[in-house]
């Protein structure tokens, strides 16, 4: 089944968005990081797809939480969590880290966000960071204090977006370089805005501070984006699979490294500073990785949607991967997928069996990542 | 809304039981620790309830995820991470733990198994706590490894429980204690399995090892249950609210400290062990505390189920607290619910105004928990 009944409770947290996602339609959500993440509203996933490509959404993606660590010991302690250099990061940046354990093994790949220099924030996919950086900071004694804010993130995304926000920020969101942040004033608070979010088609995403305000600040988005064509929105999944960006949970997970995960470039070889999992992930690297993030094509009519991973074979039925998202791609007019696939059959252009959900055996292509155009 | 569509992808992992609760008709889950919950079945909540009190029910309670802490310093770690004294713990018992963080606020109610020495589970409730053990072992250099093992719970639980557990692992089963566990052979793998479990109707959790094997083991039950009219389940809401069994997310947060939530009685006033949060945790109880869980019985026709907290209002109009899991007890033919209350209104008898969320205002009284039969 590709969908079921949600019985919904406290402990699946509500946003400040989520009456007004209620009220356009909202018919399935997720749950990443104990709170609700809207699916599905009335259109398709295709027609969503459309939609975004030329139009501009508003998506809830509050569950983006961030995990606040601020102290003098701030930047000491996330640069202990990751093996990206954050040395000479700037203020108002954003960096996408893969945050490791001992083992390497991949714990969160959040986009950090560098406040002042002893503030930052993580904004965090679906495990429970704010655990780890505690659990750290108090078995070694570091001067941090760190707690989840009272900050929601409400993307803008599409190519209308930038149209849309300086229509309510005013034209000097337009000069907010990608992965960058601005401050910027609504009702009377300062509200952090990055170029940056779930899609390739370019957008904002606003770290709204300020639950109690948060209706008003849809409401102001709707009402100003009516003639831009607004829809309500989430992460789409023909153009993030098309995209090549991952998922935490469903793409990789703690049993992956990060050189799987096609995140070397986050992993300096020689690397200076000291962090979690160095070790381990040197020892990796010494050995070489057995198995890596491709993409395939697969053929055959649309694929069901991909609720458990799609076993790969090779061509003498050997077991060599799993597709973990994959989908239909109206405009590539093929079935697509991100998988993780094993050493010897990694090559682009090598041929593969993939078993779909429905019991059809597909042939399939290796591909790079992101999906030529 | 009580429910909308929940929309699968492998980060909300499947269990080695719920193909077989699919088979069952499953019609709602929940997500806990990024795992699907069962939590509705063709039959009402209310016909679900009178079974579970007369006969024997099989939950997929796979969520209740164990920590697996193990090395010299495991017991030291978990000590650590509880106000909770396990000095003398034997093994084969299992313990009900308040897992606090340095504020004393409440990360988790696990119940702890001493497997051995050396080895402990934290069956976990819906947080990361691999995340915080394992961030404390390594910022503190503790000699452990700490990991997610291959274990899946599955309880049994209602009167015929027992009878039924015997028919299939043997007469042994009856001699296990409350809150004890002994090892068990099923088809040549050893198990784990308790007298424990997420009611007040008697019962078992079986911590099964080996998700290969898991529709076996559901098959065995279940063809051993026709006789006592097995049927599937998950923990009721009715019976839970009734026994005032508490729900981590849901009655209490990492807002609230355990003396708040009745837990006292582990968190020995004179306790001789270091634990994280013992300074905050005393000085919260040299304050002392501005508000606890109680039970309220409330007036009016049945009441919507509570998926939002319902306000608590004193009869002078302050807003004294919210009833975080409510409902209609159909044999005490009143609704009742678990609140947090002010100090001041705290007393029994006291009466309030409860405000369900199809706006109506009811007349309420503070109740001792469990709610009297």
């Amino acid at each position: 089944m590709s969908s079921s009944g949600l019985n919904m409770s406290r402990r699946i947290r509500r946003t400040p968005f989520t009456n007004k996602v209620e009220e356009c339609g909202v018919t399935g959500f997720s749950v990443v990081n104990h709170m609700l993440l809207p699916k599905a509203f009335k259109k398709s996933v295709e027609e969503d797809y459309w939609h975004l490509r030329t139009s501009v959404q508003l998506w809830d993606v509050s569950v983006q939480r961030q995990v606040q660590i601020e102290g003098p010991d701030a930047e000491s302690l996330v640069q202990r969590m990751t093996p990206r250099s954050i040395k000479g990061m700037k203020i108002k940046k954003c960096f996408y880290i893969p945050v490791i354990d001992e083992n390497a093994g991949m714990i969160n790949d959040p986009v950090l966000l560098k406040l002042n220099e002893n503030k930052f924030w993580l904004s965090i996919a679906d495990s429970d960071v704010l655990l780890w950086a505690k659990g750290l900071a108090i078995g070694s004694n570091l001067k941090v204090k760190i707690e989840e804010p009272d900050v929601y993130p409400l993307a803008i995304q599409g190519p209308k977006a930038e149209d849309l926000m300086a229509k309510i920020f005013g034209e000097e969101v337009r000069s907010i370089k990608f992965f960058n942040f601005g401050l910027f004033n609504f009702e009377g608070t300062e509200q952090v805005i990055a170029r940056a979010g779930y899609s390739k088609q370019g957008g904002f995403e606003i770290y709204f501070k300020g639950y109690e305000l948060g209706e008003k600040l849809w409401d102001t988005i709707w009402k100003a984006g009516k003639e831009f064509d607004i829809s309500p929105g989430c992460p789409n999944l023909i153009e993030r699979i098309e995209g090549g960006l991952m998922s935490y949970g469903n793409d990789f997970t703690r049993e992956n490294n990060p050189l799987e995960c096609n995140l070397e470039m986050y992993c300096a070889k020689d690397s200076q500073h000291d962090f979690i999992g160095k070790a381990a992930l040197n020892e990796i690297r010494k050995d070489g990785i057995k198995q890596k993030i491709r993409g395939i094509i697969f053929d055959g009519d649309p694929c069901p949607t991909c609720t458990k991973p799609f076993p790969v074979y090779s061509n003498n039925k050997i077991k060599i991967g799993q597709i973990t998202s994959g989908i239909y791609s109206p405009r590539l007019k093929k079935n697509i997928g991100l998988s993780m696939i094993l050493k010897d059959y990694w090559n682009i252009g090598n041929e593969v069996i993939v078993e779909t959900s429905d019991n059809k055996l597909r042939t399939g292509t290796i591909s790079s990542l992101p999906f030529e155009e």
